[in-house]
């Protein structure tokens, strides 16, 4: 699209059957982060709760943070801020959504007809909302400046490392609190929600943050396998692409070392 | 209330005439901190805009960090994160809400019924959900960790402070951008509603994180003295005490050095 080599959209494989003439009215930009796999994931799960809705099928572009496709002027239009995610829907005249709570509220206002995600309870939708903004302002914040500071400073300062997984776990503990709440099972009313997709993208890495055993956290460590055991989780962790399930210390060094080289550079650009 | 003397409720000035019997309904628990200013303020505002509705009369608890209140049993009940702002509402049975923008919306969407300070418009409140969760994750997660290694932390980290600073800049130049679009006079459907009220709380305290110097945001600038002009901001801004306008270099260490006692109390506990 731009001159610079802006990506063009693909189908998810779950929608890898549809014609290209059917083309998709809701569009995401993402890239294989935690805060991307939370939309992905959510559309997903969408996708499969409500086959015939042809309005919740969507193509991605995966945005290069190597290109900066991220600042680029086109991008810039649908997410001011300039990261990851971004939705666009046309079936809403293009209006554009950013931040990825942001963008999964709309999603399940919008496209969850049933609720099967989301509360149509006041108290339970204000419920939501605080355990959204905590995970927001708290889980991604925190557990991202873990990974900047574990995995892609260029110097490893042992009082912020400290700082952010000590800050990492306490958020944990904050979360296996809230699930000795009602059955136990889910953040929020009992039911699977955005909240706990939320959480999820996050916690599912905690490793990748340095924070490696989370067996202090029996009720949390039993959650996140039960979201990983979803289709839907699984599907959304396709989009763009599927990470490694594991890998050796030499790829890991290797995927720290390519993010290191674009975070700094991000850092420089200011 | 507590053992651990939990602080006892006041009104605000703006409600001082009220007889004690006139028990408030909503009650507010706070500090004098960028995130608790914003909640008064909000309050404050639809006090102004809605004189005659008493649902919206609040009184609020200040909670005392040398004394860890924020980590009681009795405000983990209020908030599971343990910090402050939090908000009982006894016109809906005791509703606890947490996290600042989650105390907001709920603000405006139960009592601010003409829509004053918020949105009807499906399009503009997802776009207010943007900017807001934008400010929450950005804004105040970022400012909040320049405030602790410019002023809190034992060991200065030049690489720390720096990497805040300049993040908190670079989401000013955000701002600034956003102030661009429409009219210009405020962040989103050219009214004054909790998405300005959410970065005012932050923004205002620029200089405590080292950024002194904003005048290269010059719509930011204006928009911050549009608001300090406002009445309602003013009233919010003395809940739970009004801050020195100006403090000596010497009021300033020592504000730092309190701050960073509590600080470092709490990241030890973790």
């Amino acid at each position: 699209m731009s001159s610079s080599g802006f990506p063009s959209a693909k189908l998810p494989e779950s929608l890898a059957s549809l014609s290209p003439a059917a083309q998709p009215k809701l569009h995401l930009y993402t890239a294989p982060t935690p805060n991307g796999f939370k939309v992905s994931i959510i559309l997903e799960e969408l996708l499969l709760a409500y086959p015939d809705a042809k309005e919740i099928q969507y193509d991605f572009y995966q945005l290069s943070f190597d290109n900066n496709d991220q600042k680029s002027e086109q991008y810039l239009k649908i997410n001011p801020n300039g990261r990851i995610p971004g939705l666009v829907d046309d079936n809403h005249g293009g209006h554009n959504v950013f931040e990825t709570a942001s963008i999964m509220i709309w999603l399940v206002e919008n496209y969850d007809k049933e609720n099967k995600f989301w509360f149509s309870d006041p108290l339970l939708k204000s419920k939501a909302n605080s355990w959204l903004f905590f995970i927001h302002g708290g889980l991604n914040a925190m557990q991202g400046q873990a990974n900047h500071f574990y995995r892609y400073a260029p110097e490893k300062i042992p009082y912020a490392i400290k700082r952010y997984q000590d800050e990492t776990r306490r958020i944990y503990s904050v979360l296996e609190d809230g699930l000795k709440l009602g059955k136990g099972e889910w953040l929020v009313g009992d039911k699977y929600s955005i909240v706990d997709i939320s959480a999820f993208g996050w916690v599912r890495s905690h490793a990748w943050a340095g924070v490696e055993d989370i067996s202090a956290y029996p009720k949390l460590s039993a959650w996140l396998d039960r979201i990983a055991e979803r289709k839907g989780a699984y599907n959304g962790l396709g989009v763009p692409v599927r990470p490694k399930a594991k890998m050796t210390k030499e790829e890991e060094e290797e995927q720290a070392k390519a993010a290191s080289k674009w975070v700094m550079k991000g850092q420089e650009q200011k």
